[in-house]
């Protein structure tokens, strides 16, 4: 045995398998927090149906030694593999290498098809895909199959694994059809997602575990393999920098201001796109694959919403399925036939025949995906349903596949009642307190503390005209503005003896005018722009005072400076003293 | 030395190290935001003070020579380890490997304990858990004690360490007694966490540094130990997912719908589950462990809670002591007597003789670790108080234990003053600037924009009555509906001329009906359900006008679909013009 | 060409090249959700950008042989390194190593300068460190240069990479000066970050990384290479722990409660500080650093705020430039002289040469970085401007600089229309359906269901007296409280037969008394608390019986037991009957 090889493929194993919650982040972040409960779950499932499937059928689909189009079934990959082993390397890290990443293009698809699928269908593709039409595939090129027999070089997988999840993906979202609200009058418009935070840690973990899909792919640690691995480490972070670099720009120029979200799909188109030829590529070319990645992940994007008017709320299919074809062509240009390639580029002295090899690659497993995958979901369309209703998918995913309240959408204010006494307490502990003869702590009720007896409730409102109670004017003045102003307002405020404010987060609805943002390139129709709504209750100063000293701090004479509103109030108690009327308003 | 095992065990150790990230990600996900912040730092002191004291101490007293109970008191761990050290090992490298190993089995319990113990003696606990309670039964089964003379098999440590944190955690729970709110009249209610996303997110990080943890404890990498290191890694992998489609399919028969959180708690018992024998056993009987720990998992988590009536929050107990015991029964029955294991198991043709000594020591480490738990626990109780009391439980751990205003509940309106300028500012930028000439930049007051001076306030509303003071009638119509609504009625409201409109995020009160919904088996008692409340106020349209368009949006026929409440409106008045009344609402 | 040490390196620059994950998720939990997709694209730029240039220029400047000072120019790296490179290290092994130890100097920066530092101006910056600054004194320490042939001792670089970063950081945030805010007449204010849970997730992943940081700085795995690695493990997380468990005690102690944000500062000054010798000195000497270096960041960070007056977000000066100068002083204290350090330090028997070496190394490298950062600064100042303006600032980063509506504050309502049927198709979709001759899934407009004729609406309302319309009164009863009262509130009004309760969380303004709390030792100044604001309508029910029951639910005699005003309702509407008035208000 190798010690070593098998060291490095199972360094690259556990990495690869992290993917997975690179792909879950990404996927929850860049949607949203309605479905979040639901992509998660699809993420997980793609994983833990996929890699007992890989085992049980899969895996001897794709290596057993079968013919060009594939190999034996062989329930639970017992079968002699020694023909494709690397040298010195067992069956189990061979095996565990390839099933993550079998799940890694499994995964792809959860983005694209994300916050409208129905659960069991993802279900029942997830298990397709890792059965059959991955392994397929994977045997054509990694498995001694025919077009590894014509010298396809598909490094790490730009085509074995991304593309076939990017072309899977796109069936998938075009046959599910557009989110609600995602096309108006034929245009696309920009659903952002709810956390770019962890959209970004999502896109870091995965350019983190991309060194061991790639490098790992070397499948050996002998000979010259450390060599290439080390290359194929400086390869595939170029391509991956200089694509973000390249996409901010673009970006920048396009939609004048650098997209974040789009970025991010840039780092990950340049590791897509390296991926085939990171062994067989110069730096120099591995730099320039990442500025082709970042001009195809743009206008890919763009393409795929605006021409093709298919929604596909992570850009899954242009990171996966347009950079993983290009990236797979690419080889055919740039490939200096260094590594287990052994032709050389069209741009670096070759012939033809690599590029046309890798063509062919290309078409022939996007036309197999393609076919497989429109059979498999218009079968799931037309048995189990692909797609959720209407209304499932305005109320989100998360409530009605999973029972789930959303998280992060609003908190559900906690359960803060008190625990009854006694028998609610679990026997073990009430067996251990009762031998210790000590009461139980933590559950006694509270004593409630006993109300002010002195301040009686002294109110007379029964008049059922409105007319206000007490003898004095109360007045509620609320302003709606932006969030920004509250300082400024706060200040006025204090200024003329205002201190009690009550400020809440509310939306604003109203006509959105001026430059456009932009989202990933798609126009953001904010409709609803975050704003406060500042509450004070005057008696002692007078309306116009305060309307006038909220002027002064809003006042800036351009739309969207807020709304004065103001109503009478019957009434104020403040609890502590019992106070009512003007005083309850005093030195608070 | 061997670096090849040396290089092994240190990756596994900085695998092992990040499954406190796991592991903090999944109990700060799984409880409520209001303690978020306690319980990263319960899960930072957990390896801070851990880690320190198992090197002054702890590490002595499990692998020194010692007797069959315990090893030595070596201060700084400085002593001859020869003897226990893997071979061509240094002592650091089995050191820190071994701190990891603590550390995991401590971190355990803060989930089962999270919410409502007091800061101060969890630190205490965590001491001696590292400094004793570990070190001791560690002792017995990996330090030559006298269960590992017995040939008790633990690869990885479900006894050792999980079983032993699960332990410490259900004496824990039960001694410090359920959160409020836990249990009502005697049933277990859901307290749903805060983040999903983020407990994912620590699920999928477990799984792979559980590579580090399984895959690692070969503890060398000649010889055999690259087959055995692959081989664990595909039962490691194998069973997590093969529990957590288990769990999945089970909640889904159980309570209707696909439970995320239940099914992410069903991947780590299957981790947990396989890690005692994951060296031992042959994939197909690393399944069979996946579907038995899946069940293991939901119902031991019913048990602990249902008739135990003990509250542990993110299912620590169920998790990691009932997989954890299983686990180390199943190498007696599944165990093919490869491995360091010679023996095999009931099922594999062996006799019962390897179930025996599993079974011993499971029975042994567990009463070892409650009778020492349940004395600490309860000297803690009565010295430094165990639990906090009810008000700080109530307010949140965060605010009440480390002044934290709680993060994710409620966001703080970030302070957004103006700067005085000057004298605030580094000594060393004025010095910087002094020299430069130039004023500071970014600090100068914000030039008020003068205010229009041809829009004049003119308002009378001094009428103690509430008799409105413009000569129209304006009133306030407020909805109160659910968000999914929302689209519906923006579009009714439109289409009678309505487009001003401000939406707020609230909590509605309501007896719920019809199917509850489940979070992990426990029904969802959302009597606190999230709705909109949505504001518009009118005055050119008819109040009559805004109902009907609001009935059609809203109207279903079924319990929820909203209410409308009518208010009276003194006065509006728009900022930018300085319009009141009428003229306020139109035009925008 | 030496395998296990090449797979050594690249291990370790996969964990390096995710530290850019830690200080992404550590900057961006430290700092205000208004700014995090701003941070999170710095991040992201420092690693693009910076790869990229010390690729291109910076490695030759590094390791090119050239003189005491600088290396050479060598574009593209394609020159002769094999003097510097490690024993049967390829260049691109090295290459990479290297590259991502500079990405993380650069990345240091961010976190001093967040919030407020113009995106363009960052970028440019980033690109400078790159390739000019790191580069320079980088082969001064580990490029053979007159420091290297001095003996300067820095391990994995405690100045190379964290002072100069930390330096950078100061020289930064002066210059740019303080955030708004965060200086009130002479007085740090604390600015708390919006996600603590992240922060501490970076805090984790940096400690992990950290383990291939210092591990790797080994350049080798044979010889005592395995030896040294495993005893820089040992050493790196006993500093580590030691240092999170002396602030969280420091804290404790000074400001009355143990800081979680300060204590995980901690954890990251024990790193810093024992990275310059942690192959050179005892165990027992790690934990003094740590030590130390707990008291340095804490003590660091307050002069730095409070002396200096410089704004400093997330400690990054304190962290990196103070405990990484101290940590290179340390190794000329306490370096056993084992390692590559020859010499031992003054308390380990050494004469002072080596500490005066080391004390030399961190006063010119400080300068270095010091002049040319202040140069550098002050071009982008005067030229392309340094600091976003007053109004960007306050609006956060990420709408103006990036058109990114803020996530985590304010989560836009998802815009959940209905999309039009048909034309917004994918072309795609519709040829397939076409095919299929189905109609089109899931984009039909829902069927509004008939609103029940049988309940008209029949309200009159248009007295502009704001007389109640209907015959009987209703008020609006709002209770603006602690949450923490909500459930005592919710018995009390259930007792009374009130259910209909609408709940909504504000924040009330209100000058803070008592015991402030500390923030990182900042005072705390929430002038904003959050409340809840519990609104009831009642009709049937008196208003006095609801004022006296809230006053039950509320009352404890202390300052802050809230406020109930009492409003006029002139009508409700109940939409599922239709019932208007009082018949609205009942059964529900």
């Amino acid at each position: 045995m190798e010690g070593i090889s098998i060291l490095w493929i199972l360094v690259a194993t556990a990495l690869v398998f992290f993917m997975q919650a690179g792909f879950a982040m990404v996927e929850t972040g860049f949607t949203r927090a309605k479905n979040a409960g639901n992509i998660i779950m699809k993420n997980l499932m793609d994983f833990s149906i996929g890699a007992p499937i890989y085992w049980l059928v899969g895996f001897g689909i794709m290596f057993g030694v079968g013919n060009g189009f594939a190999g034996t079934f062989d329930l639970m990959s017992l079968g002699d593999y020694s023909a494709v082993l690397p040298n010195g390397v067992p069956l189990y890290a061979f095996l565990i290498f390839q099933t993550v990443f079998c799940a890694t293009a499994s995964t792809i698809v959860s983005g694209a098809m994300a916050e409208r699928t129905k659960f069991s269908s993802y279900c029942i593709y997830s298990a397709i895909i890792s059965l059959l039409v991955y392994p397929i595939s994977g045997h054509w090129i990694w498995g001694g199959g025919w077009l590894a027999q014509l010298g396809f070089h598909d490094f790490a997988g730009s085509t074995a694994v991304h593309m076939v999840g990017g072309v899977a993906a796109l069936i998938g979202a075009a046959i599910l059809g557009p989110r609600i609200g995602k096309f108006k009058n034929g245009k696309a418009k920009a659903i952002p997602g709810h956390s770019l935070t962890l959209g970004a840690l999502g896109v870091f973990i995965l350019w983190f575990c991309w060194f061991g899909f790639n490098g790992g792919s070397t499948l050996s640690f002998t000979g010259d393999a450390p060599f290439y691995a080390s290359k194929v480490f400086v390869n595939t972070n170029l391509a991956a920098s200089i694509a973000t670099v390249t996409v901010m720009i673009i970006t920048w120029i396009k939609f004048k201001k650098p997209d974040v979200s789009m970025t991010l799909n840039g780092s990950l188109a340049g590791l897509v796109a390296i991926t085939a030829g990171c062994d067989t590529v110069s730096p120099w070319a591995a730099a320039l694959i990442g500025i082709l990645a970042g001009f195809a992940v743009v206008f890919g994007i763009r393409f795929i919403e605006n021409i093709l008017k298919i929604d596909d709320p992570v850009g899954a299919v242009g990171v996966h399925g347009i950079c993983g074809a290009l990236g797979t062509l690419f080889v055919g240009l740039f490939s200096d036939g260094s590594g287990t390639s052994g032709l050389q580029g069209l741009f670096i002295g070759g012939n033809g025949k690599l590029l046309g090899v890798q063509a062919l690659g290309v078409v022939t497993v996007a036309a197999w995906v393609a076919v497989v995958m429109t059979a498999l979901f218009f079968i799931l369309k037309y048995t189990n349903g692909l797609r959720v209703s209407h209304e499932v998918e305005v109320a989100g995913l998360d409530i009605a596949e999973h029972g789930l309240v959303s998280y992060a959408d609003f908190m559900p204010l906690k359960p803060m009642g008190i625990t009854s006494v006694g028998k609610d307490y679990s026997p073990l502990h009430k067996f251990i307190c009762a031998k210790s003869g000590k009461k139980l702590e933590g559950v006694d009720e509270p004593k409630p503390v006993p109300m002010h007896e002195s301040v009686p409730v002294e109110i007379v409102m029964e008049d059922k005209n409105g007319v206000v109670a007490s003898d004095v004017k109360f007045s509620k003045v609320t302003v709606v503005c932006n969030q920004s102003k509250f300082e400024d307002l706060k200040r006025e405020l204090g200024a003329i003896g205002i201190t009690g404010i009550t400020v809440t987060q509310v939306l604003g609805c109203g006509q959105q005018k001026g430059t456009p943002e932009y989202y990933r390139g798609a126009p953001l129709e904010i409709t609803l722009l975050p704003k406060i709504k500042v509450e004070v209750v005057v008696c002692k100063v007078p309306v116009t005072q305060v309307i006038t000293a909220t002027k002064k701090a809003l006042y800036t004479g351009h739309i969207g400076d807020g709304k004065i509103f103001v109503y009478n109030v019957e009434d104020v108690i403040k609890v502590r003293t019992g106070e009512t009327g003007y005083d309850a308003l005093q030195d608070e």
